[in-house]
């Protein structure tokens, strides 16, 4: 009677069962909904989070210093677990400064990227030592100014528009006419400008793409970079303390997607390091990961409210939507909607003896997150958990539309 | 040597210009920017809003209520604004319930429509007299123990699950397997239901689409209803004191579109009403509008922070961008991206003598709010006009992303 069950992505691994419940960090879904004091709730596990970041520099050469980027979660009680458990930090804005010195992280280890830099927040992130990661031939003389009324020399990088991009990833940030970065023939003269004018040069920042899972696509961008940042740093003449090789790594959200094997990746950027340029023999390469070491150790929780049916379907309608998770709704009307992995986190352990879509409460069509979703047969007050929802979940996602108000957010397994 | 420009969406009628700038509401652009406080900025000519509600109404036959639906714009200053305008609002949840009980709004003014309604936002506007468009069998269960509970007869619609759709709406609503609504053939025994279990009866509500710019398809859509809302009357042997027919309205965006034929729409519903079945004599019908009432009234102003060039392309990048104003971004990666309407507010009758990219100032390649602009030359300092801005931009965007932080809001034109 039901639609066919279409195809979701798989389960991330690392969760349990208590009670024939989901459990996240060792804690039940409900009781994660009675710490959090309610629900719609994202739960992040930090114990998961932490294991990944062992995997990722057990497959890494040694030295590779690992940087988190805010912007794929900025909850504070996780900035709080990363700060001791990462190298460094890379920010986008002035506010997540804020967020990082609230939990007491020193500028020094933080590296400020992002076209459209405010003045306001170039003087505060100059005063704090952070890394400016210069993104266009004006933000440098503005950034020389404000150090210059300042009276502190501001630590500076060059981010460089690659004439390459990263193959196969969902977003690519590099080649052709970009927003991003100086363009790679325009980066030695900077280069020299920056340091003529004092600053204190740091190196250079290279971002090819986003969320790809083809490992040798990620140690070719690698190795372009190393050969990118070599000539530029010959030809204009400098060292170079640190390279910011970006991140891209992936995760896989949909149906007929593989992880990303990170140790290809470490393989290849192991053979890279091997065969660099004398002029980087010294430098202090960083990764720059968001999403793969966060997206999939969150669980987005919102409960049933309605099960209703409409001309032989069955649709779940939860107190939650694309006002939290926006991206598992398809984004305001992707042409192709796919579906994120999803679960009732109640009747983890039940037969998927049902087809439902699972809905939010907007009024608006576009407020789906599972379309004929195979699954256990669910009522008013289950919970449904749609997974892959650490990274770009409720701080990427409009929570004042239509005025449900925002999600909670709880981190468990710090103990 | 820059790219050919690309199209834009028609710049809304009513908007002026002082000392070369734009003006909103007789406010010339850099002077809203100091009344608010800062920039980035959403600015609403109220005046503009009440002339289109006037000429609304000259188009309408006689009679019919006016409706403002909030999740449209819910900004505090509007919503007074709209309160002594127009008969009556519609909401989506019990957050812009308590939005309008902040501006004095009585319940009686007000229907709640939308999947997923919580027990407590039912029994909050049950209290409040509130007119509840029910969506299902179940929602109907739990309003009428809502009601028992609060001591009070809920006032009850059915919301119609309607066996048409809106032709040509960019969102369609009705037809098919639905979360909205309840299916046309079960409503006469639901409304039974309601009638039978004490709640205080009122009609029915049938919304079949969104954003249409064809007013021969809003009339059809329109007649449908009357003739979809008469028969469920008669099968189900109920009176109906109200029909809410929904909105549909569009407004242009985008290059080649046009503006809805209000004229069109009223005369196709006054012959519609003249042709109703006996049982819809005495109802009181109701237009409830959002987008058309006051997208074209609203502006974003965002400040040119740099500007850049890229292998031969120039790129404006603005302070704002699609955690501000989602929906002109393309919503996080539409595959056809087409530019709203856009000028340089500060040189609003300049010569378009430039063309450039005008991107937000957020890390990714999907900020960007405008593709290959014919403009006049703008540089740091300038404000770019984004229009068309005035529904679902500052609470239909994600605006933590990043932590750039929120738009500031400005309302002008009421005095």
């Amino acid at each position: 009677m039901t639609a066919t069950p279409k195809p979701m992505g798989p389960i991330p691994p690392g969760f349990g069962t208590i009670d024939g419940q989901l459990a996240i960090g060792g804690v039940r879904a409900t009781d994660c909904v009675v710490q959090a004091g309610g629900a719609p709730l994202f739960v992040y596990d930090a114990g998961l989070i932490a294991a990944r970041i062992a995997a990722l520099r057990a497959a890494m050469p040694a030295g590779i210093a690992l940087h988190y980027a805010v912007k794929a979660n900025p909850f504070a009680p996780l900035l709080a677990f990363m700060a001791g458990t990462v190298d460094g930090f890379d920010i986008a804005s002035g506010g997540e400064l804020a967020l990082l010195a609230a939990q007491g992280v020193a500028g020094a280890r933080i590296g400020f990227a992002g076209p459209g830099k405010r003045d306001a927040d170039l003087a505060a992130a100059i005063a704090a030592g952070v890394t400016l990661h210069i993104e266009s031939a004006g933000e440098a003389a503005r950034v020389l100014s404000a150090g210059a009324r300042v009276g502190i020399a501001p630590r500076v990088a060059i981010r460089v528009n690659p004439d390459f991009e990263l193959a196969g990833a969902g977003m690519r940030m590099g080649g052709g006419a970009r927003a991003f970065g100086v363009d790679a023939d325009q980066v030695p003269a900077l280069a020299q400008t920056l340091v003529a004018g004092g600053a204190d040069w740091q190196g250079f920042h290279v971002y090819a793409g986003s969320q790809s899972l083809d490992a040798n696509a990620i140690v070719a961008a690698q190795a372009a970079t190393l050969d990118l940042v070599a000539q530029a740093a010959d030809a204009a003449g400098v060292a170079v303390p640190m390279v910011n090789l970006g991140g891209g790594f992936g995760v896989p959200y949909y149906h007929g997607q593989r992880a990303l094997d990170v140790a290809t990746v470490g393989r290849g950027l192991a053979q890279a390091l091997d065969r660099r340029a004398a002029v980087l023999r010294d430098t202090r390469f960083v990764l720059e990961l968001g999403r793969w070491l966060v997206a999939e150790a969150g669980v987005y929780l919102a409960p049933v409210i309605d099960r209703k049916h409409s001309r032989g379907e069955t649709f779940l309608v939860v107190d939650g939507g694309l006002h939290h998770q926006l991206a598992a709704s398809g984004n305001f009307g992707s042409v192709i909607r796919r579906n994120y992995p999803c679960a009732i986190a109640t009747r983890f352990d039940a037969p998927a003896d049902d087809v439902a879509h699972v809905v939010g409460c907007l009024c608006t069509p576009l407020d789906r997150l599972g379309d004929a979703l195979a699954l256990p047969h669910a009522d008013c007050g289950d919970l449904v958990a749609l997974f892959c929802a650490g990274a770009y979940g409720a701080s990427a996602s409009p929570a004042a539309f239509l005025g449900h108000g925002p999600a909670k957010e709880l981190l468990v397994g710090t103990g």
